[in-house]
């Protein structure tokens, strides 16, 4: 028996205008554009190995070394749009064997927790889709695959591309235009870097896919968000990236951050992510920024507490040096262990008892998509090697 | 010589169609219309005495013991309009005494800690100007003389009303038809009662003031806030209130205690008022609400974390009965001692530590407006008696 195999890495994105809101749950449309910065894979990826052969009766998934199966509905209508575009590549050359008839094996793993809460669901799915994409050889542009991983999890469609990316939310009833598109590569603004504060949280979030219909079903502010705020956001973004402009970037990222976590605190029931440590380094940036006379670092939070925050190379000194200063006893640190003694010392006064609301920092930087990768995660047999 | 003097009490309200945003500064006039419920006075209250004589070369003023003189710029409006009208009285019945050319002294006290955070100010320059208005023996109307207590501090307008009062923005530049209307009399609906869990905070909060012209400048959410939800929820919300409907009522006031504290958020930089022990009070409302299978409590939130929870007398028991089995702890609950046993006992499931996040309770319901009293600050030479 012959046992065909692909394998890919993808990565996580953050977004600095956010997706928050369905206009169709099974589909995954969203209510708004948004904008993110792919992370790099060093610190934050998933890895994944699809493989099918004529011997598999059915789909299995393995996760983070468990056998998951394929329970959910959004991982099988992301098999369902694979197999389509492969059987029309069948049908049009018979010389090629009948993948789309085929059982296929699909064996992930993250390189970081997934209890951080740290988006690992675009990772997933932007790497499950990439999988069979290549194991299907499917010729669809990126932005065309996008669009699968989207039914997946709506954020995983930005992890298709590195750098700067924006998933326009499109018009049509049936998503066909609702994708990811690069806005600018790594390679035009690569000066990114992020540290991630991984906020600890003895509460459970409201899961973001909860959350977003809460929001949609009763916030009076969202309407206004969605139809005037964000709109006009998106195109300054893009802008602002486009120029290299971190000033505009980063102001227009915080403030969609707060834009965001206000209409969830508007829904009714409210909802709640940011705590009272998030709040601290909310007020530390802000303070950053204020000393410095401009805006050199720039926070944005996701549906949970966790901070990540943005800022140039070229002032690494001055943010680290802060963070540092104020957060050195969480673990993290090992990775810039021979740079600490370049960093700045702050005067900024600052809640020296804050780092016992945080769990770690992961310091990483903007990355490229999808990456070709000689590791697999299957044996010959196209099952888990563990 | 001859002093005159004259006394009167006034109360704190609460709103709960909040007041946020100034359009004009000086005038304290208001960019939204605003609702409220005024509490009872043996709880929270301002005492002040008002005295004039020939022989006063300057006005006074003694607070809560301290003697602070007139310094404030608001104080000094409040007094010039005051003594506006008095003239129009001696200019039209030369018999009158010179008041107005008079100084006056003024003695105030607050029956509760000015520390707790519970809008001393609006009981305060209601007070004043009451018992000034007094003094001088002006014939004009509440509502009149609401636009001069709201020149010393907006809310405290509304503090001239017992029962439910409603704050009219207006539209005049010069603010003479921004004043406040009684919506319904205390005896309309005097069942109304309020939970107030003082919350412990060691931040500072940012100023109401400040808090205000940051949002104006900045919220995008504001606008919004302003022109589409504020006006048809002012109109719903004195409908449920004329009605005696808690459950319309209860929701306005919990939607819109978060949209203000969203648009809060919305503000660049965020202001935040709740902190992590306000939103668990929330939860446990909201809670409380959905095993009833209806609202019977409401929260709202000023410009700080304490919550205030109103409910309806005939669900006392299962409002303070929950609130008693997590908060027992904290002080407050002697003046409900006889009723505690009538408490019903709560299966909702909730964070046993909260109540170290709240230093006590006060446990008060709907009240009347100023009142007179004869009770005196000052004595026969117009000092402060201690």
């Amino acid at each position: 028996m012959s046992v065909y195999t692909a394998s890919t890495t993808a990565p996580v994105n953050i977004a600095t205008l956010k997706y928050w809101g369905k206009r169709d749950k099974t589909l995954n449309l969203p209510t708004n554009s948004s904008i993110s910065v792919t992370l790099a894979q060093e610190d934050l990826r998933t890895l994944t190995s699809a493989a099918t052969s004529s011997t598999f009766k059915k789909d299995n998934l393995w996760l983070n070394g468990v056998e998951e199966g394929i329970k959910g509905e959004r991982t099988i209508a992301c098999l369902k749009d694979l197999r389509k575009l492969r059987k029309a590549l069948e049908d049009a050359d018979s010389s090629l064997p009948k993948f789309s008839e085929w059982g296929v094996h699909i064996v992930s793993e993250n390189n970081f927790p997934t209890a951080a809460g740290l988006a690992s669901s675009a990772a997933g799915f932007a790497a499950l889709v990439v999988a069979i994409a290549k194991l299907y050889e499917l010729p669809q542009l990126m932005s065309e695959i996008s669009k699968i991983a989207r039914k997946g999890s709506g954020s995983a469609c930005r992890s298709l591309f590195g750098g700067y990316v924006a998933w326009e939310m499109g018009e049509a009833a049936d998503g066909e235009d609702s994708k990811a598109v690069e806005v600018a590569p790594l390679d035009h603004w690569s000066s990114m870097k992020a540290a991630i504060l991984v906020v600890s949280d003895d509460k459970k979030d409201t899961p973001s896919t909860t959350g977003m219909q809460t929001t949609v079903a009763t916030s009076d502010l969202f309407q206004y968000r969605i139809k005037e705020v964000v709109p006009r956001r998106f195109e300054e973004m893009k802008k602002s990236i486009v120029e290299r402009d971190f000033e505009t970037f980063g102001d227009l990222t915080m403030k969609d951050s707060n834009s965001f976590h206000a209409v969830c605190l508007d829904s009714s029931p409210p909802i709640f992510y940011l705590n009272d440590t998030s709040k601290k380094i909310i007020k530390l940036v802000h303070k950053l920024n204020e000393q410095e006379g401009k805006i050199i670092a720039a926070y944005t939070f996701d549906a949970g507490p966790n901070a990540v925050i943005y800022y140039e190379e070229q002032n690494e000194n001055k943010v680290l040096g802060l963070i540092h200063k104020y957060f050195q006893k969480v673990s993290g640190w090992e990775k810039v262990a021979n740079k600490v003694s370049t960093f700045e010392d702050s005067s900024i006064e600052f809640d020296t008892e804050a780092y016992k609301g945080v769990s770690r920092i992961i310091l990483t930087k903007i990355g490229p998509g999808p990456q070709e990768t000689s590791e697999s995660l299957v044996n010959e047999q196209g099952l888990p090697k563990y």
